[in-house]
């Protein structure tokens, strides 16, 4: 069984060596919260909780296509989406009238990719759009044993009793807890499975049918694998999940960033000693060299981001960055850290002395835009040996943690763990 | 049926017509949500959950007694919530290792009610202490169902589909979902069912069951009532539920106001027609002639303030509730509204004239405070028709409407209606 970390896409791609497609049934209308908008397309943070959805699966270089089900009305809003996220992996289909119909929709349109490099895929996923907070382990493991067995899904303990009631709203009787879980998603088939139980149910099923495994059993006796999934794999259904869900999407925010190396050796050295540090405390980095093409995508994710120049720097880089964070009005509702590392030879004059006047108008000017800029200057000093730890409040409610070292010694370790520990909530 | 509107206490009481009393299983350690505390025991806003619960059966008048089972560790922390929030009708009693045998001392302390004025109920509702918003008129129908029948339980759709698994984790069968129903809380039932169900079921209940409906017709025969309830029953299961509940908890404290009459017949006049006139707003308004004694735990749940003079009145009344605010640190963390009405007669002349200096000193001192006052002077003209409506953002989230009417006109209440939706969120 794969036992890939959440942020190691390295392992989960030695495990998943198979073509791996994605189906996200949206067709809902979002009754349940009692909003207007359907709840895919409520925004947090400025950005539609079905974005979250779609980059957490884009963000796992195994998923090779993602097919996403809307309502015929909501076609154009989704088509906006994809473009003004930079979804590259993602194709809108029109929903079918409920919720079988729009998957059934989704995996015929696998079936017809249009770009030549990507083929039919082995194995389906299904999610939810209204799911957000997909982790790469788990859904890798049920890639795996949709692969093996053909169909795979997650479960999760029973929150309340369930009870089964005469027909006159009396109590018949209660169902033993332990035997019975509560089937959620993501749920995985392998193409010839799930499309075959397509092919084979009835129009009873397509109308009244909630559950893709019992297809599965039903019109293939593929009995389905189940895991026990995270907690996190709850479904946005009342209108109090949007709360929550900003919750969890603010402490998520704040547990990532985007290093900007230039590309140079040394800051990329800089990049993955940190990747490695920040990792230990659940924390993840995005390394590129620049914000250009593809990477533009990390301006869109990202609250955080960290310059990191070698020698000879000048603010040009950082104002590179002001520049793009502001043509997409990023820092429009939440506050934009930028950190600039600056990584010097011990000979150099650093950038504060050589323009102050300069950095204090840039910083100035930006925190106006709601973007805080702060600066790190590291010296290369004759042993290689740094270590800075930053505590930077973010949104107000909750922190991230820089650190960044190179051979960190046991004393700075131990600094770092009890000042992480004091300034979690 | 009673149908007794949720703020309309007198119609439940004609309803609810014998002894209910309250039995809150509180001994949890709350390993879900990943927090320290317990979840009964997270603040919201200044206060603990659990305290949130007891003063939602508190405010009914019919409900006769509360009891709350806590683990032994947190007998000190309940009885100080218990003193702090003013709770009136609670008593903590020792939990059990079990929530059966929490429940079971609960009820067991019911029999053993030591002031004379209060007897054994007829009815015992039982609630979950992480359950805060219970809603009068629901839990009217489940007093008078477990009446009639013995026993009544809330039940709410499932949310996903419930599958059976085998010993090796593969799926069995799925549950037909029309056909279940998801057991929640509030459940009442007779002393005599609840306490015999008790006596008689066998050390396995005690350890492993969860369904008091279930012991109701195992050991005693009895048919449970079932009723479907609001979406708000659901349980603070997860730390994200926590997030969820203090949204809700704070549009709730938005839509609540307490007005302090000075026992006037005037004022009560207004105060009355004022309740009328928000009630059909979903709002609630607690009516007090001042804050002492008994009156002063307005102090503690409300964060609005209505202070009504009629004639001659001077500053000292709102300075007598600035100073009783201040007392209980109320604006710590949130804003606290006081809104001056001072109800004049036309040959008066207003406080604003009389002494324009010491009202904006004070409340320039008490914004300072986080404590913010308006001011309103209505004058009595020669036909007593008077129609104010303000907008207040409070919390910056959301809105109070305050609408003070005698024989409103149909223009104005033309008005309110379109102000009020166009400022609901």
């Amino acid at each position: 069984m794969c036992e890939a970390g959440k942020s190691d896409h390295h392992s989960a791609e030695r495990c998943v060596d198979f073509p791996v497609s994605v189906v996200l049934p949206a067709g809902g209308t979002g009754e349940r919260t009692g909003l207007q908008t359907p709840k895919q397309f409520c925004t947090f943070l400025g950005r539609p909780l079905i974005s979250y959805t779609i980059q957490a699966f884009e963000s796992m270089p195994w998923i090779q296509s993602i097919v996403v089900a809307v309502a015929k009305e909501n076609m154009d809003l989704m088509t906006d989406i994809i473009q003004r996220f930079k979804h590259r992996k993602v194709r809108a289909v029109p929903g079918g009238s409920t919720r079988h119909r729009s998957i059934c929709n989704g995996v015929l349109a696998l079936g017809e990719e249009e770009r030549p490099a990507v083929g039919r895929p082995k194995v389906v996923i299904i999610h939810d759009a209204v799911r957000p907070f997909v982790e790469e382990d788990f859904l890798c493991k049920i890639a795996m044993a949709a692969k093996e067995q053909g169909a795979a899904g997650a479960i999760r303990p029973l929150v309340s009793t369930v009870i089964a009631t005469t027909s006159e709203g009396y109590l018949d009787h209660s169902l033993e807890r332990a035997k019975y879980r509560a089937s959620e998603m993501p749920q995985g088939f392998t193409y010839d499975v799930i499309s075959q139980a397509y092919q084979r149910c009835s129009e009873s099923d397509f109308e009244f049918g909630t559950e893709c495994l019992h297809l599965a059993l039903q019109y293939c006796g593929t009995n389905a694998k189940l895991i026990e999934g995270p907690p996190t794999l709850w479904k946005v259904t009342y209108k109090r999940d949007l709360a929550a869900a900003e919750s969890i999407i603010k402490e998520t925010l704040s547990r990532s960033a985007c290093v900007i190396t230039g590309g140079l050796a040394e800051a990329v050295n800089l990049a993955d000693a940190l990747r490695k540090a920040v990792g230990a405390l659940d924390m993840e980095l995005d390394i590129v060299p620049d914000l250009m093409g593809d990477n533009a995508r990390c301006l869109l994710k990202e609250w955080n981001f960290i310059q990191v120049s070698v020698s000879h720097s000048c603010l040009s880089e950082v104002e590179a960055i002001l520049v793009a964070l502001e043509a997409e009005n990023r820092a429009l509702l939440h506050p934009v850290v930028v950190i600039w590392v600056h990584f010097s030879r011990t000979d150099e004059l650093p950038v504060s002395e050589r323009a102050p006047t300069a950095i204090t108008e840039l910083a100035s000017t930006a925190k106006h835009r709601n973007i805080l800029i702060y600066g790190i200057q590291l010296k290369q000093s004759k042993v290689m040996l740094l270590s800075y730890i930053s505590h930077l409040y973010i949104l107000g409610c909750t922190h991230i943690l820089i650190c960044i070292g190179i051979n960190v010694p046991s004393s700075a370790t131990k600094r770092m763990d009890r000042n992480f520990k004091s300034s979690v909530i």
